[in-house]
């Protein structure tokens, strides 16, 4: 092991080429330069050799903030997914929730990765009992109903929300680590979260997790980048999701038409 | 308690207006003759005052048999549910694997069954352990998800294919028995099954669930009426879902626009 | 559909002869007029073409308030069912606790339902967890049991009591709905539930279910009701127990003695 | 530690008088002698200083093979315990189905046991997984039903029948020992129970579980001594029920009557 | 049976050589002389022919206070067993945490009993819920993992800590009965727990389960005696572990040398 | 995105110091040459910028297979951590069964990966059920434990074992092949793995994860690339383990002495 923590540049030639979609429409709803802005962030959080491309969903919703929008979202994104010319490496789907993932899945040939489920497994491995902090109360049924479906029931500690309008979450950073910080206590006192996930991907692009995680007094996981290196691993690993679980669909899926993902999909 | 079977006729004004919502487009799939026929089957198995209306979702999946269309399906069905002039006073999800459930109780006020969830809840109530017989076996891991997301995993005994094409489905009812039987046989002899869902709204029409049932030994649900008995239920006894499960969505949802249904909505 | 809700009368021929057999002795503690009032009223909730009758148990317990008398009432309730000249087309046992059931499934060929597993059933369709509202706390660990056996109690948020006398409850309606409402708050804010079971057949009766849900902001089920749609969905769907799960006892059972309803059970 | 295992005779003072009673009407199935009989076996297996007595349920069924028995022999019990002159120290059930468990609970203050819950806690320190051999198949709903309510799904591994009339188990030992453990082969190596528990009275009178166990290779447990030795060691260690789990009835219990029994219900 | 508690002395030969191995170095902690104490306490508390050795792990952990002190005091414990010269006919493991209880059993033929383990089946035989009332706060995660792995925790309400250094413990018993079940109030309260176990050797050997329960109002179990009693019914009922779970090391585990344990374990 | 994959060279300053501790004595067993050819094989594996150490334990077991040597391993691993002068970035424990996770993570504060867990929870993301093919049937109980303990029993299909000597793994590549998806296909065929973790460290260093799983048809993960994997994203991500659940040891741990390790330890 070097015993300084200098080292010399590397020659790098692994290569994932990673595609961050997301489920909703947000160059309607937050421009497109929202985009380019997630884009840089996560090409800052990639490996070296990893290339980032953020796309979103024509025409589907402005945002996510219910189950009806976590359903609504997966034809555009089905749509978006099957006009594409190239094919990436892997998919993160680019909504906490995990909207349509076992519909992508099933689609594709590559690994598909969904920032709840990667950034829970991570989580269990820091701490007995995680617990998600999300914007909205209302988003709670949904969150259990997808840890059932995980199967981690007795891993998890609950939700609860921060109460801040999203539209003031961008203001003032130190003003909402305070106030996420105290919104996630009664979670980690009085339902014993060992370990917080960060429920919104508002507060993950502002990279809080750390200061709240200082605050908190338990490790607070930002599900954005537990995506991004999870789809890195599946990639240099060479992993892709179990034919047994997502089979691939016996006829072609309608409206999931004539595109390269498509292409892939009937190749194999 | 009358000694004999004979009741005088009786004049009837409970009333509910059912609506049995197709997910898919039906009628480019098989006609809108199927729609007819569903429903008149439909009328003949609910009870007194009890109208039924088949309707389906223009635009949506020729059938589903995947999860990628049980989610794509969504969309076109809430964009159809969206439409509508009158209100229905019980929406039933026309599609065993119940697409969408959660979304649509979001939106609706009136109460909304879906054929899986009816069917297990009544079936658990017969024997221990509930299988499910589908038509395709790659509906094995969709089936537990929900299954798991409904806390259902102790009483559920598996699922298995009775391998016949979807269109030689309606060929012979006597050998299709015989093949539903057969084929479900090990979901009760090895893997215990003491209650049977007819996991298929194809042989759920054709009424197979009591033939099948005796040739098994064990009960058969035909899932479309125990949606349709369970959907008069609310009905009668003024039910609908848990706000605090279902929440409504603080603001519209894209492209689920101006119609009735939302109107009912929002106004509440 | 029909647009307007006025419906020609109709001529009605489906019936079921429905059996509400209550475990304990309500004559000897209630005197026979409170048998014909709750008739009435569960004839006034029955369908058209549904015939309900009503009995007692002689000889059981006067009221059913513990374990032991849980027990105890399933001896008589099984004696008075063996009395009987004539056979039902289901039976409800008529006490939350579901009492005997399994015992009076393996002696009857006809469905047998119970109001906690059927209110259960139908709850869990509303909501993602079924708190229940009874009027003694000792009932406590009996509802758990019964929950965990079911294979529920990953759907269970728990039991709170009303602490009101059992005879004070029929004093003053709008009291008894404040103060039910007021006792069952902390099921639903403290331990989730978001659905909640009126566990306590005087309170459903009095049909307070609707009221009690108003104040509390979620649905609140009156058992006997969902008892007498479920016993009416099972003879309609000619569904009853599953063999597998509730086996006829190969032995006659002692005094289970001459009478019809155990001549049906050795007929078949 | 004594190198040598002889001991001095030592004067032994503790004391617990222990009633083992039979839930069913033995005497009039299989006469007085049967009850002697018990009584012996059960007095040689006990502690010194443990006093045994067997008795047995005059009015209830001749045998329980039936969830219907297991329910009926509940009220001819606890006539039985209200007759008695004299209170035991603790009281087994003399039932491996452990029929009126929570029900004698409730009414007694000494410590009560069931052979089954007592054998598959005793068994769970032996091997992951508990498995039960019964004589009669039907009677696998109920064991699943009570392991369930004891939150022991986990650790279960199923249940299986040795195929032997009991009229013909007294017959050749060592022809019923071959059967047994031929019988509870699959449970062991299919569905891979590690401990196994002999689910019937008249096998574990015969004391037949160190040969059954030696044959199949896995622990098996005779319950009825797990039952003694678990009563004894509730009164050893001055241990009762929890009135949380078991609350004792607010009011007489009808036909629990005057006798010894109630008395000290009533006066504490 | 006797109507009077005057028993005759009876002579005893029934004997079972225990060995209650603490893993720790009690003797540099403590002195020798507290091992001989814990000796002639657990002699007073044994059944008439049971002989008791109290032992401890020379190089051990002073005290067991962290999961890694649970793992580190394995190794000296295996040591310490395998240089024996005469074997034990049961062995149980002198720590609440039960460590290294899956090794031990591996490596040895007798009987092997964790006090944690012995407690809380036989706990879970008084009340639905059993909970644990610690010293040390930091070892409620090690609880709850040790629960979950012997698959309780359906059953378990969960962990509290008495707050007293364990140097006090000594001091006052009345004292620390009144801040014990001042302690263990939560734990019934809030978290449901019906029975307590008391999760700490010091307590237990002061004997102060009784006057705690008594102040509690709830079964409180000293996890020695529980053990001790479970010792001697093994060794009475002639039982030992499953090899399918434990199953007997293929080679020689290096370490656990030439001695008399080892020669039993290697002898069959 | 790149439409090609030809990248240019980066200049790469993220670091990671990764140490993988075999908990074992490898070098007594097979030599220093087999901890040097699994380092540059874990170079080889790691992404740029990190560097991996490989150290073992010395006096510590030769290998590790049963659940004694699980145990026995901690001290001496402990020890050999503790007398390091430098400290590592992440620590990996170099064997499947994750032997002493909890404790490492106690004494360290730096993140602690375990090969079962790291690899369990990237599989859990490609597909329902995690199946896990050993080279010893026995450890199949040792793998449930630690399963249950990480709350994962639904998502766990069990455990089989390539019948092939430890010695003979490295002989024939194409044959182990062979032999290990013919082993494994029984877990995926019979009890439904869809996944499967390659739970042998000589298989794993072997790199026959991928041909593997081409063979079976379902994913295959190699454990130690999951766990270097793991260990780079918690250094990525500056993420450690939760102190709620691994709380730091209040007192100095004895044999845990003088060095780096515990400098760390006491100083925070």
């Amino acid at each position: 092991m070097l015993t300084s923590r200098q080292y010399a540049s590397m020659t790098v030639s692994i290569m994932a080429n990673i595609l961050y979609q997301i489920p909703g429409d947000m160059t309607a709803a937050l421009g497109a330069g929202e985009l380019r802005r997630r884009e840089e962030i996560l090409r800052r959080w990639a490996a070296p050799g990893t290339s980032v491309e953020v796309a979103d969903s024509p025409g589907g919703p402005l945002s996510i903030e219910s189950a009806a929008e976590e359903f609504l979202c997966v034809g555009s994104m089905l749509t978006a997914l099957s006009k594409r010319d190239d094919q990436p490496d892997a998919v993160i789907i680019g909504c906490f929730g995990d909207p349509g993932l076992p519909a992508v899945r099933e689609v594709l040939e590559c690994p598909v990765v969904g920032p709840l489920e990667a950034s829970f497994h991570l989580g269990a491995q820091l701490g007995r009992r995680v617990g998600i902090l999300t914007v909205l109360e209302s988003l709670d049924p949904l969150m259990e109903s997808l840890v059932r479906s995980m199967g981690e029931s007795l891993n998890y500690a609950g939700c609860v929300a921060v109460n801040v309008p999203v539209l003031e979450l961008h203001k003032e950073p130190q003003a909402l680590v305070d106030r996420a910080a105290e919104a996630a206590r009664p979670l980690v006192e009085d339902r014993r979260a060992d370990v917080v996930l960060l429920g919104c991907m508002s507060m993950s692009f502002q990279d809080l997790a750390g200061p709240i995680s200082q605050k908190l007094g338990v490790p607070v996981l930002n599900p954005a980048r537990c995506a991004l290196r999870t789809a890195e691993t599946m990639v240099a690993l060479e992993l892709t999701h179990s034919r047994r679980t997502y089979p691939k669909p016996r006829k072609a899926v309608r409206g999931f038409g004539s595109a390269a993902v498509q292409k892939t999909a009937s190749s194999s």
